[in-house]
């Protein structure tokens, strides 16, 4: 074991990101790859690496940019993509993940990043880095391209659990502006609850009571709530966080990502289709590489897991060095802009609020709850 | 009132569209243009028009495709758009929504088209034309581009209702089997069911419930039931039918035109960047063309009611004349097929299969409970 950079000390500027080498599709050679590209152009950043610590440190001397810029945490053994969380959870201690998780757990690391077993990762950080005091269900945020101008858009849960009652929804509205806030520089994010139409009546049950109950925060939070969006407004410009259960969430990130690759593929195959048409995207080949970048899924990398004890970042297993370089900067913009603690700040504090937006929103539900108090 | 053009006789060819004229963003002449288009490349199309009869005359009269091929039914009543499905169904008698679905449930049309209130259309639906014996819910299917050699895959419920139980489920599976074998000539159509993954332990009870019962039904149905699929695979090659609830699939549909269409807008404005990019375009001009028809929605315009008695094809509001031939190719190519009584046939015989296979699936648990019971 070497020694562990210096934890940021604040107004040094400096950051320290905890990375999991191992677990990826393509191997940790594109996890240095990626580092050593961020590294390059960020002084500010340092990493703690863990994974096999020989192979690691071969191909962290191979590049300049990284160097005295990385210590190591030896783990041999990798969570496999196939491998079952709960199993992970049992027998997952010498792992690269478990070790990436422990460095950020022990605050020599302000954010973890994995490209590895998304469900493996979220089940070791819900009992390594343990759930915000307040947060029952922790969620998985993606950023979505949009015609907004920040040019894209925060969605939540994508996939952390599948289910979400109302006051799930009401918390993962919060961390979506918590995110908005310092992951985007928003100072007053826009809101939207994901429903099958925009209509108040619409919709299932536990919706219509996060409705009320967003609603009721967004003043003293210092949202916009825009009410019920659908599917369509996902990469809109009416809304910056679109809000809803994991279930539904996946199925949304799942479905945009297959029909964006489906346009890519039959745009290709347009263009293959006479010599015209390959002369024409010969000329048209830096049009479409500026769309392409504008959609490239590698550009927005990186899923946060919101409502732990920590941030971890979760990259794309296929990602290549650009999409982990691309996993490594928002890591860096998080840890640099305090977002753990802030998260943490307003969770609690909407814990408070939410109690009371509750009450103003369904007088019933809370004289139950008076009952069964008077009960216990 | 004029004379209704014959209903079909068996063999003769000729087949019998009952129209609701308004309700469209367009309004009526768009839907003519659209009749007229149809008209004019399928000799045995016939209709009859729901709407102000006046107008209406008027505006077939300048068609010649349409020519002794339409007959009237006077409904100056129109069904707006954000009418309330429970208000119309209590006071919409006069509309040509109403009037549209009479001339099926008469059994002078086959099919009725309708590019009116989505809500409302099946709210009426329900109550004239009443669900099929043995359906618990009735369900809308949409075609979706994709992989295939036939170009399209199948999705249901895109937002009949928002809840679907097991059961449900089930039957929506068997509903597209009939939908793909009829609407799409495909023999063996496979089946997925839509999940946050594939593997067999994860996501909702009633997907799990649902899987079990789906794959007992396949062999005597005759589809391959290829288990649970991601949204990634709606567009794929893998599946023909997928089959979810009606909130998710609603979500999914929409985040599918949504993504669709920002791509869209993104093509378009970086073939705008510079000079050579816009002579670019005009080369690829075909090209685009050519994807834009590949992945065009009015080329698919149509999400078919499935589950009542007798078969109602709901066009897109915004529907123009393309939309609307479109959506009457497929309402001609469902009638052709006798698809209502088809798809009738195959509920009556899968509700008492399915009590088999849950009879069968419930015994399973039991013996499986057994088990666990003498084992502990």
């Amino acid at each position: 074991m070497t020694e562990a950079p210096k934890p940021p000390t604040k107004g040094s500027g400096r950051i320290v990101l905890s990375i999991d080498a191992m677990g990826g599709d393509l191997g940790p050679s594109v996890v240095v790859a990626g580092m050593a590209r961020s590294a390059k152009i960020n002084p500010a950043l340092h990493f703690i690496l863990h994974g096999p610590q020989d192979t690691l440190e071969k191909l962290v001397a191979k590049r300049k940019p990284l160097a005295g810029r990385v210590a190591f945490r030896d783990a041999t053994d990798v969570v496999k993509m196939d491998d079952k969380p709960s199993q992970v959870m049992r027998s997952g201690k010498g792992t690269s993940m478990w070790s990436a998780l422990e460095s950020v757990r022990e605050g020599e690391a302000t954010v973890a990043v994995s490209c590895g077993n998304t469900g493996a990762l979220m089940a070791l950080s819900m009992i390594r880095l343990r759930k915000l005091p307040g947060v029952a269900r922790p969620a998985i945020a993606v950023l979505w391209p949009s015609r907004n101008p920040q040019g894209f858009n925060i969605m939540l849960d994508v996939g952390a659990d599948i289910r979400a009652d109302a006051s799930d929804l009401v918390q993962y509205a919060l961390m979506g502006v918590s995110y908005a806030r310092n992951g985007m520089g928003l100072k007053r994010p826009r809101i939207g609850l994901l429903n099958v139409g925009t209509e108040e009546h619409k919709g299932r049950a536990e919706l219509k009571t996060a409705h009320e109950m967003i609603a009721a925060l967004a003043d003293r939070s210092q949202f916009d709530f825009v009410g019920f969006v659908e599917g369509s407004d996902i990469p809109g410009d009416n809304v910056d966080v679109v809000v809803t259960d994991g279930f539904t969430g996946n199925v949304a990130l799942k479905t945009g990502e297959g029909t964006a690759s489906l346009i890519g593929e039959l745009l290709r195959e347009a263009f293959r289709y006479t010599p015209l048409s390959r002369l024409a995207s010969l000329l048209a080949l830096t049009s479409l590489r500026r769309l392409r970048q504008r959609i490239d899924p590698r550009r927005v990398n990186g899923g946060v897991f919101l409502g732990l004890n920590g941030t971890v970042v979760k990259s794309h297993g296929a990602a290549d060095a650009t999409g982990i370089s691309a996993a490594i900067k928002l890591a860096f913009e998080l840890a640099q802009s305090g977002f753990s603690e802030r998260l943490a700040a307003r969770v609690a504090l909407a814990a408070q609020t939410a109690d009371e937006a509750v009450s103003d929103a369904d007088q019933q539900q809370q004289q139950d709850k008076d009952q069964e108090a008077n009960k216990a």
